[in-house]
Protein backbone atom coordinates (compact mmCIF):
# COMPACT_ATOMS: atom_id res chain seq x y z
CA UNK A 1 0.00 0.00 0.00
CA UNK A 2 1.47 3.73 -0.46
CA UNK A 3 2.08 6.57 1.01
CA UNK A 4 -0.86 8.17 -0.06
CA UNK A 5 -2.87 5.53 -0.11
CA UNK A 6 -2.39 4.85 3.76
CA UNK A 7 -3.11 8.65 4.62
CA UNK A 8 -6.51 8.16 3.14
CA UNK A 9 -7.64 4.99 4.85
CA UNK A 10 -6.22 6.42 8.31
CA UNK A 11 -8.47 9.95 7.61
CA UNK A 12 -11.09 7.80 6.39
CA UNK A 13 -11.84 6.19 9.77
CA UNK A 14 -12.35 9.67 11.88
CA UNK A 15 -16.14 10.37 12.08
CA UNK A 16 -18.18 12.15 9.17
CA UNK A 17 -14.92 12.00 6.92
CA UNK A 18 -15.66 8.82 3.81
CA UNK A 19 -13.43 8.08 1.61
CA UNK A 20 -13.50 11.08 -1.23
CA UNK A 21 -13.15 13.84 2.29
CA UNK A 22 -10.58 11.77 3.03
CA UNK A 23 -9.09 11.95 -0.46
CA UNK A 24 -9.80 16.06 -0.84
CA UNK A 25 -7.93 16.29 2.49
CA UNK A 26 -5.01 14.03 1.83
CA UNK A 27 -4.53 15.92 -1.66
CA UNK A 28 -4.91 19.44 0.33
CA UNK A 29 -1.99 18.09 2.43
CA UNK A 30 0.05 17.23 -0.33
CA UNK A 31 -0.05 20.78 -1.59
CA UNK A 32 0.46 22.79 1.86
CA UNK A 33 4.38 23.41 3.12
CA UNK A 34 5.49 19.63 4.33
CA UNK A 35 6.39 21.67 7.82
CA UNK A 36 2.42 21.92 7.92
CA UNK A 37 1.77 17.95 7.65
CA UNK A 38 4.89 17.32 10.51
CA UNK A 39 3.27 19.55 12.81
CA UNK A 40 -0.39 18.23 12.66
CA UNK A 41 1.52 14.54 13.04
CA UNK A 42 3.36 16.43 15.90
CA UNK A 43 0.11 17.30 17.80
CA UNK A 44 -1.13 13.92 17.41
CA UNK A 45 1.86 12.62 18.52
CA UNK A 46 1.60 14.80 21.61
CA UNK A 47 -2.05 14.69 22.80
CA UNK A 48 -0.73 10.22 22.69
CA UNK A 49 1.70 10.61 24.94
CA UNK A 50 0.40 13.60 27.05
CA UNK A 51 -2.92 12.99 27.96
CA UNK A 52 -5.03 10.63 30.33
CA UNK A 53 -8.38 11.02 31.48
CA UNK A 54 -8.30 12.52 34.90
CA UNK A 55 -8.32 9.92 37.16
CA UNK A 56 -11.29 12.07 39.32
CA UNK A 57 -13.58 13.02 36.35
CA UNK A 58 -12.62 11.56 33.42
CA UNK A 59 -11.87 14.66 31.61
CA UNK A 60 -8.66 14.03 29.34
CA UNK A 61 -5.61 16.43 30.84
CA UNK A 62 -2.59 16.63 31.00
CA UNK A 63 -2.58 16.82 34.33
CA UNK A 64 -4.20 14.41 37.05
CA UNK A 65 -6.33 15.41 38.53
CA UNK A 66 -6.93 17.64 35.84
CA UNK A 67 -7.54 21.82 35.89
CA UNK A 68 -11.37 22.17 36.77
CA UNK A 69 -10.88 19.32 39.56
CA UNK A 70 -7.78 20.99 40.88
CA UNK A 71 -9.41 24.41 40.60
CA UNK A 72 -10.01 25.20 44.08
CA UNK A 73 -12.48 28.36 42.96
CA UNK A 74 -14.87 25.85 41.73
CA UNK A 75 -17.33 24.87 43.24
CA UNK A 76 -16.94 21.37 44.80
CA UNK A 77 -20.27 20.92 46.34
CA UNK A 78 -21.87 20.45 42.27
CA UNK A 79 -20.98 18.21 40.45
CA UNK A 80 -22.44 18.23 36.73
CA UNK A 81 -22.73 14.55 34.95
CA UNK A 82 -21.75 14.54 31.28
CA UNK A 83 -21.65 11.88 28.36
CA UNK A 84 -18.98 13.32 27.00
CA UNK A 85 -15.75 15.10 27.88
CA UNK A 86 -16.42 17.18 25.04
CA UNK A 87 -19.73 17.86 26.38
CA UNK A 88 -17.85 20.14 28.87
CA UNK A 89 -16.36 22.68 26.73
CA UNK A 90 -20.02 23.36 25.42
CA UNK A 91 -20.90 24.14 29.08
CA UNK A 92 -17.75 25.86 29.97
CA UNK A 93 -18.15 28.07 26.99
CA UNK A 94 -21.17 29.48 28.95
CA UNK A 95 -19.52 30.76 32.18
CA UNK A 96 -22.57 30.04 34.20
CA UNK A 97 -21.60 26.96 35.88
CA UNK A 98 -18.55 27.07 38.50
CA UNK A 99 -18.84 23.32 39.57
CA UNK A 100 -17.22 20.25 38.67
CA UNK A 101 -17.78 17.71 36.29
CA UNK A 102 -18.21 13.52 35.90
CA UNK A 103 -17.48 12.40 32.44
CA UNK A 104 -19.34 9.14 31.74
CA UNK A 105 -18.04 7.42 28.34
CA UNK A 106 -21.08 7.29 27.01
CA UNK A 107 -24.98 6.98 27.55
CA UNK A 108 -26.93 3.91 28.49
CA UNK A 109 -27.72 1.54 24.79
CA UNK A 110 -28.66 -1.79 25.79
CA UNK A 111 -28.97 -2.57 22.35
CA UNK A 112 -25.51 -1.53 21.49
CA UNK A 113 -23.95 -3.32 24.54
CA UNK A 114 -23.90 -0.16 26.45
CA UNK A 115 -24.94 -1.23 30.59
CA UNK A 116 -23.95 0.03 33.55
CA UNK A 117 -20.23 -1.41 34.10
CA UNK A 118 -19.45 0.08 30.35
CA UNK A 119 -20.10 3.94 31.81
CA UNK A 120 -18.19 5.67 34.71
CA UNK A 121 -21.10 5.53 37.75
CA UNK A 122 -19.19 3.43 39.96
CA UNK A 123 -16.20 6.70 39.89
CA UNK A 124 -19.42 8.47 40.70
CA UNK A 125 -20.53 7.15 43.53
CA UNK A 126 -17.06 7.07 45.02
CA UNK A 127 -16.87 10.91 44.87
CA UNK A 128 -20.52 11.05 46.49
CA UNK A 129 -19.13 8.52 49.64
CA UNK A 130 -18.18 9.33 53.10
CA UNK A 131 -17.09 13.05 54.04
CA UNK A 132 -17.76 14.01 50.35
CA UNK A 133 -19.15 17.49 50.07
CA UNK A 134 -21.14 17.03 47.40
CA UNK A 135 -25.04 18.63 47.70
CA UNK A 136 -26.26 17.98 44.32
CA UNK A 137 -25.83 15.98 40.94
CA UNK A 138 -26.68 17.45 37.94
CA UNK A 139 -27.66 15.32 35.13
CA UNK A 140 -26.45 16.76 31.37
CA UNK A 141 -27.07 14.00 29.70
CA UNK A 142 -28.21 14.66 26.05
CA UNK A 143 -32.38 14.96 25.39
CA UNK A 144 -32.35 11.52 23.45
CA UNK A 145 -33.86 8.14 24.65
CA UNK A 146 -30.40 7.27 25.40
CA UNK A 147 -29.88 10.15 27.91
CA UNK A 148 -32.75 9.79 29.37
CA UNK A 149 -32.92 6.17 30.52
CA UNK A 150 -29.26 7.54 31.66
CA UNK A 151 -30.53 9.98 33.45
CA UNK A 152 -33.66 8.11 35.03
CA UNK A 153 -31.07 5.46 36.14
CA UNK A 154 -28.44 7.72 37.68
CA UNK A 155 -31.53 9.47 40.33
CA UNK A 156 -32.26 5.54 40.94
CA UNK A 157 -28.81 5.30 41.98
CA UNK A 158 -27.63 8.47 43.53
CA UNK A 159 -31.26 8.60 45.46
CA UNK A 160 -30.20 6.66 48.11
CA UNK A 161 -26.87 8.73 49.00
CA UNK A 162 -29.37 11.61 50.14
CA UNK A 163 -27.70 13.65 47.54
CA UNK A 164 -29.88 16.19 45.42
CA UNK A 165 -30.67 15.40 41.81
CA UNK A 166 -31.51 17.44 39.17
CA UNK A 167 -31.56 17.14 35.75
CA UNK A 168 -31.19 19.89 32.65
CA UNK A 169 -34.97 21.33 32.02
CA UNK A 170 -36.03 20.88 28.66
CA UNK A 171 -37.96 23.77 26.97
CA UNK A 172 -37.76 25.58 23.38
CA UNK A 173 -34.34 26.54 22.23
CA UNK A 174 -33.67 30.25 22.59
CA UNK A 175 -34.22 32.24 19.25
CA UNK A 176 -35.85 29.21 18.17
CA UNK A 177 -39.15 29.35 16.87
CA UNK A 178 -41.73 27.71 17.96
CA UNK A 179 -43.63 26.44 14.84
CA UNK A 180 -40.22 24.22 14.02
CA UNK A 181 -40.30 22.82 17.50
CA UNK A 182 -41.26 19.19 17.45
CA UNK A 183 -44.34 18.28 19.68
CA UNK A 184 -42.82 16.65 22.51
CA UNK A 185 -39.76 20.06 23.02
CA UNK A 186 -43.42 22.01 22.84
CA UNK A 187 -45.39 19.57 25.05
CA UNK A 188 -42.16 19.67 28.00
CA UNK A 189 -42.19 23.68 27.10
CA UNK A 190 -46.10 23.44 28.46
CA UNK A 191 -45.50 21.30 31.26
CA UNK A 192 -42.52 23.15 32.71
CA UNK A 193 -44.04 26.77 32.31
CA UNK A 194 -43.23 29.16 34.40
CA UNK A 195 -44.40 32.90 35.82
CA UNK A 196 -43.46 35.59 33.88
CA UNK A 197 -42.17 38.08 36.43
CA UNK B 1 -1.00 26.04 24.96
CA UNK B 2 -2.01 22.62 25.85
CA UNK B 3 -2.05 19.28 23.53
CA UNK B 4 -5.34 19.01 23.02
CA UNK B 5 -5.66 22.80 22.14
CA UNK B 6 -2.65 22.12 19.70
CA UNK B 7 -4.45 19.35 18.15
CA UNK B 8 -7.47 21.16 17.59
CA UNK B 9 -5.54 24.59 16.17
CA UNK B 10 -3.96 21.95 13.75
CA UNK B 11 -7.08 20.27 12.63
CA UNK B 12 -8.99 23.40 12.17
CA UNK B 13 -6.55 23.96 9.33
CA UNK B 14 -7.92 21.57 7.45
CA UNK B 15 -10.30 22.55 4.57
CA UNK B 16 -13.99 22.24 5.56
CA UNK B 17 -12.97 21.91 9.26
CA UNK B 18 -13.87 24.61 11.55
CA UNK B 19 -13.45 25.38 15.23
CA UNK B 20 -16.40 22.77 16.08
CA UNK B 21 -15.26 20.16 14.15
CA UNK B 22 -11.79 19.97 15.10
CA UNK B 23 -13.19 19.60 18.42
CA UNK B 24 -15.20 16.76 17.77
CA UNK B 25 -12.07 14.91 15.53
CA UNK B 26 -10.22 15.57 18.75
CA UNK B 27 -12.49 14.30 21.49
CA UNK B 28 -13.23 11.43 19.27
CA UNK B 29 -9.32 10.72 19.09
CA UNK B 30 -9.42 10.51 22.59
CA UNK B 31 -11.74 8.06 22.84
CA UNK B 32 -9.94 5.72 20.66
CA UNK B 33 -7.08 3.47 21.42
CA UNK B 34 -3.54 5.30 21.78
CA UNK B 35 -2.49 3.24 19.29
CA UNK B 36 -5.13 4.69 15.83
CA UNK B 37 -3.58 8.07 16.64
CA UNK B 38 -0.48 6.92 16.13
CA UNK B 39 -1.26 5.15 13.39
CA UNK B 40 -2.77 7.95 11.54
CA UNK B 41 0.34 10.87 12.74
CA UNK B 42 2.63 7.68 11.44
CA UNK B 43 0.68 7.95 7.75
CA UNK B 44 1.13 11.49 7.99
CA UNK B 45 4.81 11.37 8.52
CA UNK B 46 5.07 8.60 5.85
CA UNK B 47 3.63 10.81 3.54
CA UNK B 48 5.71 14.08 4.57
CA UNK B 49 8.84 11.60 3.96
CA UNK B 50 8.28 9.19 0.55
CA UNK B 51 5.64 11.71 -1.55
CA UNK B 52 6.54 14.26 -3.75
CA UNK B 53 5.80 15.26 -7.06
CA UNK B 54 6.40 13.47 -10.25
CA UNK B 55 9.21 15.62 -12.43
CA UNK B 56 7.46 14.91 -15.40
CA UNK B 57 3.60 15.26 -14.82
CA UNK B 58 3.24 16.59 -11.14
CA UNK B 59 1.26 14.00 -9.74
CA UNK B 60 2.43 13.24 -5.71
CA UNK B 61 4.25 10.19 -6.04
CA UNK B 62 6.40 8.09 -4.20
CA UNK B 63 8.70 6.88 -7.18
CA UNK B 64 9.87 9.52 -9.76
CA UNK B 65 8.53 9.78 -12.63
CA UNK B 66 5.46 8.13 -10.68
CA UNK B 67 3.39 5.40 -12.00
CA UNK B 68 1.36 6.58 -14.80
CA UNK B 69 4.41 8.32 -16.37
CA UNK B 70 6.37 5.21 -16.08
CA UNK B 71 3.60 2.95 -17.08
CA UNK B 72 4.64 1.47 -21.21
CA UNK B 73 0.93 0.31 -21.51
CA UNK B 74 -0.33 3.93 -21.52
CA UNK B 75 -0.56 5.74 -24.50
CA UNK B 76 2.22 8.57 -24.30
CA UNK B 77 0.45 10.12 -27.66
CA UNK B 78 -2.15 11.65 -25.28
CA UNK B 79 -1.90 14.32 -22.13
CA UNK B 80 -4.94 14.76 -19.91
CA UNK B 81 -4.44 18.95 -18.87
CA UNK B 82 -5.99 18.51 -15.10
CA UNK B 83 -5.77 21.51 -12.54
CA UNK B 84 -5.08 18.89 -9.58
CA UNK B 85 -3.78 15.77 -8.76
CA UNK B 86 -6.42 15.30 -7.24
CA UNK B 87 -8.78 15.20 -10.30
CA UNK B 88 -6.62 12.37 -11.68
CA UNK B 89 -8.25 9.86 -9.45
CA UNK B 90 -11.85 11.04 -10.58
CA UNK B 91 -10.64 10.61 -14.22
CA UNK B 92 -8.72 6.77 -13.40
CA UNK B 93 -11.99 5.80 -12.00
CA UNK B 94 -13.80 5.80 -14.45
CA UNK B 95 -10.96 3.49 -16.52
CA UNK B 96 -12.11 5.06 -19.91
CA UNK B 97 -8.60 6.87 -19.96
CA UNK B 98 -5.52 5.61 -21.24
CA UNK B 99 -3.00 8.40 -21.99
CA UNK B 100 -0.71 10.92 -19.70
CA UNK B 101 -1.67 13.58 -17.23
CA UNK B 102 -0.29 16.75 -16.56
CA UNK B 103 -0.89 18.65 -12.92
CA UNK B 104 -1.27 22.72 -13.47
CA UNK B 105 -1.49 22.71 -9.60
CA UNK B 106 -4.48 25.26 -9.94
CA UNK B 107 -5.91 27.27 -12.80
CA UNK B 108 -5.36 30.62 -14.41
CA UNK B 109 -7.02 33.45 -11.61
CA UNK B 110 -5.49 36.86 -11.80
CA UNK B 111 -7.64 38.35 -8.61
CA UNK B 112 -5.94 35.59 -6.78
CA UNK B 113 -2.43 36.25 -7.99
CA UNK B 114 -2.38 33.52 -10.12
CA UNK B 115 -0.81 34.04 -13.26
CA UNK B 116 0.61 31.59 -16.17
CA UNK B 117 3.90 31.71 -14.05
CA UNK B 118 2.70 30.20 -10.78
CA UNK B 119 0.89 27.08 -13.16
CA UNK B 120 3.25 24.31 -14.71
CA UNK B 121 2.79 24.85 -18.55
CA UNK B 122 6.31 25.14 -18.65
CA UNK B 123 6.22 21.80 -18.22
CA UNK B 124 4.27 20.72 -20.45
CA UNK B 125 5.69 22.67 -22.93
CA UNK B 126 8.82 20.68 -22.53
CA UNK B 127 6.79 17.07 -22.74
CA UNK B 128 5.54 18.62 -26.25
CA UNK B 129 9.09 19.65 -27.42
CA UNK B 130 11.25 18.40 -30.10
CA UNK B 131 11.23 14.30 -30.94
CA UNK B 132 8.09 13.72 -28.44
CA UNK B 133 5.20 11.77 -29.56
CA UNK B 134 2.63 13.98 -28.17
CA UNK B 135 -0.45 14.24 -30.51
CA UNK B 136 -3.11 15.53 -28.46
CA UNK B 137 -3.66 17.82 -25.71
CA UNK B 138 -6.85 16.60 -23.82
CA UNK B 139 -7.77 19.70 -21.33
CA UNK B 140 -9.65 18.80 -18.23
CA UNK B 141 -9.47 21.91 -16.68
CA UNK B 142 -13.02 23.01 -14.20
CA UNK B 143 -15.79 24.22 -16.11
CA UNK B 144 -15.58 27.28 -14.05
CA UNK B 145 -14.59 30.98 -15.39
CA UNK B 146 -11.15 30.32 -14.33
CA UNK B 147 -11.07 26.63 -15.51
CA UNK B 148 -12.11 27.75 -18.96
CA UNK B 149 -9.87 31.00 -19.36
CA UNK B 150 -6.69 28.14 -18.56
CA UNK B 151 -8.12 26.35 -20.70
CA UNK B 152 -8.22 29.49 -23.45
CA UNK B 153 -4.13 30.02 -22.43
CA UNK B 154 -3.25 26.80 -23.08
CA UNK B 155 -4.99 26.65 -26.30
CA UNK B 156 -3.16 29.28 -27.63
CA UNK B 157 0.10 27.65 -25.72
CA UNK B 158 0.16 24.70 -27.61
CA UNK B 159 -1.44 25.65 -31.06
CA UNK B 160 1.84 26.55 -32.13
CA UNK B 161 3.43 23.19 -31.64
CA UNK B 162 1.20 21.76 -34.05
CA UNK B 163 -0.14 19.10 -30.94
CA UNK B 164 -4.18 18.98 -31.28
CA UNK B 165 -5.85 20.28 -28.35
CA UNK B 166 -9.04 19.35 -27.12
CA UNK B 167 -11.39 19.97 -23.90
CA UNK B 168 -14.09 17.86 -21.89
CA UNK B 169 -17.26 18.34 -23.26
CA UNK B 170 -20.15 20.30 -21.85
CA UNK B 171 -23.95 19.41 -21.23
CA UNK B 172 -26.36 17.60 -18.99
CA UNK B 173 -24.82 15.53 -16.12
CA UNK B 174 -25.82 12.16 -16.51
CA UNK B 175 -28.35 10.80 -14.15
CA UNK B 176 -29.43 14.66 -14.10
CA UNK B 177 -32.92 16.35 -14.44
CA UNK B 178 -33.02 18.81 -17.04
CA UNK B 179 -35.42 21.18 -15.08
CA UNK B 180 -32.70 21.22 -12.64
CA UNK B 181 -29.66 22.22 -14.95
CA UNK B 182 -28.73 25.42 -14.79
CA UNK B 183 -29.11 28.32 -18.30
CA UNK B 184 -25.72 28.04 -19.25
CA UNK B 185 -25.68 24.66 -18.92
CA UNK B 186 -28.49 23.72 -21.16
CA UNK B 187 -27.43 26.36 -23.62
CA UNK B 188 -23.87 24.36 -23.92
CA UNK B 189 -26.10 21.08 -24.23
CA UNK B 190 -28.02 22.37 -27.31
CA UNK B 191 -24.91 24.01 -29.19
CA UNK B 192 -22.89 20.56 -28.62
CA UNK B 193 -26.13 18.29 -29.39
CA UNK B 194 -25.48 15.36 -31.03
CA UNK B 195 -27.49 12.91 -33.90
CA UNK B 196 -28.62 9.92 -32.45
CA UNK B 197 -28.05 6.58 -34.36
Amino acid sequence: MSAIEGLIRELAKLPGVGRKTALRLTYHLLKRPPDDIRKLAAALTEVVERVRPCSRCGNPSESDPCGLCDNPRRDASLICVVEEASDIGAIEETGQYRGLYHVLGGSLSPLDGIGPEELNFRGLLGRLGNGAEVREVIVATDASVEGEATATYLHHLVADTGVRVTRLARGLPVGGHLEYADGVTIAEAFASRREIH
